[in-house]
């Protein structure tokens, strides 16, 4: 049977074995489309404290589960989490999202940073160890961590930004200046990683939000050596913890995504997912890629779009996803409709055979 | 001499001749990083003025001539422009983009729309004879039009949008009326298109800016088509007249946008330029790439960064520009020194032979 074995279902994807249906979970199922969120978030405003008092982000992170029953349940968190932990403080504004008091424009602040100082973040071990305890076997527990680029661009930009030109006129002037504060960044991002495997994620989803928009060869440059400093690092002593790594807007750096060392690409919808399947090689898994305005369409629509983007990406090393997070005004309704058809696909795709 | 000769030297690239340097604009040339032009706003704060008062109109499309003299000359306007000729209006409000006051979500709002009415666009004639008699030939003057999707995205969200949930919906539960609106605005811009090559536009660049918000699938589906419909009347009656089609974000569709018909693509700066050659193959002709953020970085970097852009694109076929339209905030003295840079591109190129 799908969906009750001995290990998560989801990791025997991540592990490449040949399977009857994708597993299935969402980016940011936990989150505003759900009445229950919202209702929580009235009660709580301050997104810091949604994410990092335990029992409340324990909570939220299990309403999808509560609801839907995914095969994978991730870490309610925000990517810049882990910052005030190397001495950079943020806060979150609802709806206008993260702020950083003092954005990091000299060397001097980043002569100031220091090592990660995991003291602080004793929660983030009791949010994974209770996932753990609650989903058991009958789902996998991914960790959450943003990449170097991205976290740097809102150090630098201290804000949600259009255009990044902030970030990349020091890239493209004081290039020296930066390469430190990223690599800085990327050792922080490896001790967090570790720490969140050690507390109980068994698969580890690395978000490089903002690095889909450097040029192919600023990636090069400035994104992808600095995920790959995450990855050999956490895979130095942690090799069986697959990662995966999403980038959104990423159609023109796909084959250099899949040079970073994850274990997976996450494809944006942008891709077609059969193009994407032959760009990256057959050695590369990948998740993905409904685009999330699919579930504000019919139900037809839905069931044929995860009929299709089955099909495209094959029955091994595949996990079910859409091509970015689920939209707020996403009707519930169609959301329960996706998982349900997407854990029956096994029988779909044989009628549809 | 490259730039004087008896057709304005962007037709010639436009033509595919080999030329010793690429021909050179910038998208939003006209626009507020340049200090003349934010003078300009200050004393008429209404967009639909500053784009719709002939005089106004053509005092800001020549700002970036007379500043830096571009090898095009393109049109001040707005996509939204031909909308109120069938029926929709619309307003532009600074900083937040457009408002449609009533938002097209129904059969009967769009069976009332009406052929384009071009009684209401004297003054795109007025500015498109002025900019050729101001320019001669030692410039193209360029028509601007937005693409069906585009037009269709703005017009039933209402506004700029983020998710474009709203015209998504339409189209994964109600497609055959939203294909009937898409057929309609084809047709109006196509007339619209034609109007002003017969005002002076002797190349078309249109934009289909929200097309790469959409899934490949999608994109053959909703966007392509209509392109194509534009392209195709227009080549009907206008056939030497060169189109040249963007759209933001169109990594993951680019071989597609070859197949609608126009004769050149404006490549975004999140794909390499070779690639891009590869992809659309060798009988497309191309503009751009240069990431706009690249003006935000030193002299040395932006002489590199155009130097390795016209390697890539080869010597024919190829109009230099960015990969976006130049960012407010851009220091106006890049901007000098890329164009004068790219003018000087055929000697630049020989150094580093």
């Amino acid at each position: 049977m799908a969906g009750s074995t001995e290990v998560p279902y989801l990791l025997r994807a991540a592990r490449g074995e040949e399977l009857e249906r994708p597993p299935v979970w969402m980016m940011r199922q936990a989150g505003r489309y759900m009445k229950v969120y919202r209702d929580l978030r009235d009660k709580y405003p301050s997104f810091r404290e949604r994410s990092e008092n335990p029992d409340i982000a324990i909570e939220i992170s299990l309403q999808p589960w509560k609801a839907f029953r995914p095969d994978g349940v991730i870490l309610f968190s925000d990517i810049l989490t882990p910052l005030p932990g190397i001495g950079i403080d943020f806060d979150i504004v609802e709806s206008k999202g993260p702020i950083i008091n003092q954005p990091i424009r000299t060397q001097e602040q980043i002569d100031q940073l220091h090592l990660l100082d995991l003291d602080k973040f004793g929660f983030i071990r009791k949010i994974l160890k209770a996932l753990r305890d609650e989903v058991g076997n009958d789902a996998a527990v991914l960790g959450f961590v943003g990449a170097p680029w991205t976290l740097g661009a809102y150090a630098i930009e201290g804000k949600s930004s259009k255009n990044y030109s902030i970030i990349k006129g020091m890239a493209f002037s004081q290039p020296a200046m930066l390469h430190q504060f990223l690599g800085k960044l990327a050792d922080a991002i490896a001790i967090y990683v570790r720490y969140q495997i050690n507390s109980g994620a068994q698969v580890i989803q690395m978000f490089d939000s903002w690095a889909g928009e450097l040029s192919p060869q600023d990636y090069e440059t400035f994104a992808l050596p600095y995920q790959q400093r995450v990855v050999q690092q956490v895979k130095a002593t942690h090799p069986d913890t697959p990662f995966i790594l999403y980038i959104s807007g990423s159609a023109g750096v796909l084959e250099r995504m899949g040079q970073s060392g994850v274990d997976m690409v996450s494809v944006d919808w942008t891709v077609d997912m059969a193009e994407a399947r032959a760009r990256l090689g057959h050695n590369m898994k990948v998740q993905g890629n409904i685009d999330p305005g699919v579930l504000f369409g019919s139900h037809a629509f839905i069931r044929d779009r995860i009929v299709d983007t089955i099909r495209k990406a094959g029955n091994k090393g595949h996990i079910l996803n859409l091509g970015h997070g689920v939209l707020p005004g996403t009707p519930e309704d169609n959301v329960r409709f996706f998982f349900e058809t997407a854990k029956q696909a096994d029988q779909l795709m044989a009628v549809h055979a």
